[in-house]
């Protein structure tokens, strides 16, 4: 048996998540359903990050144990063969230790945020960003940002749903800068809350239209309660885009 | 009446192309049928360029006379909403001179083409970008290109379906650059052939390939035959992304 780490890449517009459940397909679904075509095996994917509904991955991490003897290469490119025409795609596809863990051996994950700010609505970039109308003034949001980096009870930008043991978490970078009409937004951190960064961003939007202050966000999150925080930005401008592993 | 000159945004991917036709929905007509919601009028939207069933644009741009009394923003915002669920996006309306025609009066037109070139298949740039799997140069590409720099008769690259008096045009500029796994070759003139950056895509990614010579496109380009030039490349990669007019 073999360990397989995957690199995926896709388009979360069509899915209910990474996760399987029994509503809709899947992210991890359509993988597994790829493996048991090339391998008649049923695996079991373990992705490094439970991206929601809508959410999307420039370098989700995955893991699976396939029986059969097949090359590295050659599972990447039957994986991706047989998950057209879904908009998934395998970038890399390694064998990994017997102890990696997608999931449990991350160091680090890191996150983009992308909005658009205009009146016009999006055309190329629609469910691939947050359309914001009113005009965001990106350093403000910046700065407000750095009063959540270090390590703090997160309650205040925690889904209800969340099923974490702690609401504790290190907050390593919380960057924000406009590119033209966009405005980028980068986290990263050893692990994530649930909706941590769509409830992050969505406090930050209210910064960036000036209805909120850097000690409003100071407030928010040492009031450790969800009421306190702004709202949940849309998944549609969320991106995994790195996972790290010690060895990196 | 008032001519108005907008600028226009769209995923070409779902449409017919710029032009109205009989065969399905063109940008053209979801404009049109726009600003007769606002104004009752049936106006021509006329565009600076005619781009084919799914090219995209960023910066295309277009005018129309309307008679009844209204602000151009309020334009805009009219049209914007009117057009919707429809991915195009007006991102600017302004008031033009009378004498003003977004296609004569165009002075220079920009494109880009976007080619992701790796193994692994499309997810987030499905439908806007061409995926090309071998390996390609982008120095040698770029090198190649410069031989159709300047004013050519450009038969060899030109579509059989082409409606301009004359084969010959002024390339004032087609440079390839590469950023990671994508290559963006940018081409620039004061109009082009039906079909010529296509068409130009398509031999130059022969020369990134390793199969044809620098010397080979002078070659092609001087039989001023299109059976010499490489093939079309697919309209997914190609952007309008600006039209310039004397007063830039």
């Amino acid at each position: 048996m073999t360990r397989f780490k995957l690199t995926i890449e896709y388009d979360g517009g069509d899915f209910v998540g990474w996760q399987r459940q029994e509503n809709g397909m899947s992210i991890q679904q359509a993988l597994e359903e790829a493996v048991f075509r090339i391998t008649g095996e049923e695996t079991l994917v373990q992705g490094a990050g439970r991206t929601d509904a809508g959410v999307h991955a420039l370098g989700q991490v995955a893991h699976c144990d396939i029986e059969k003897e097949i090359a590295a290469e050659k599972l990447k490119d039957a994986i991706n063969y047989h998950l057209k025409p879904a908009p998934i795609a395998v970038l890399a596809a390694e064998v990994a230790p017997a102890e990696f863990h997608a999931r449990f051996s991350a160091t680090g994950r890191a996150y983009l945020y992308r909005i658009v700010n205009r009146r016009a609505p999006l055309s190329l970039d629609r469910g691939h960003a947050w359309l914001v109308n009113a005009h965001l003034d990106a350093a403000a949001m910046h700065a407000a940002a750095q009063v959540l980096i270090g390590k703090h009870d997160f309650s205040t930008f925690r889904a209800s749903l969340c099923q974490a043991q702690s609401p504790v978490k290190t907050l390593d970078r919380l960057s924000v800068h406009r590119i033209a009409e966009e405005i980028q937004i980068i986290a990263e951190a050893r692990s994530f809350l649930h909706h941590q960064v769509r409830n992050m961003v969505g406090t930050l939007r209210l910064v960036g239209e000036g209805k909120w202050s850097r000690a409003d966000v100071e407030e928010a999150l040492e009031a450790k309660d969800r009421t306190k925080g702004g709202p949940t930005a849309p998944p549609d401008g969320l991106y995994l885009t790195r996972v790290r592993y010690d060895a990196d």
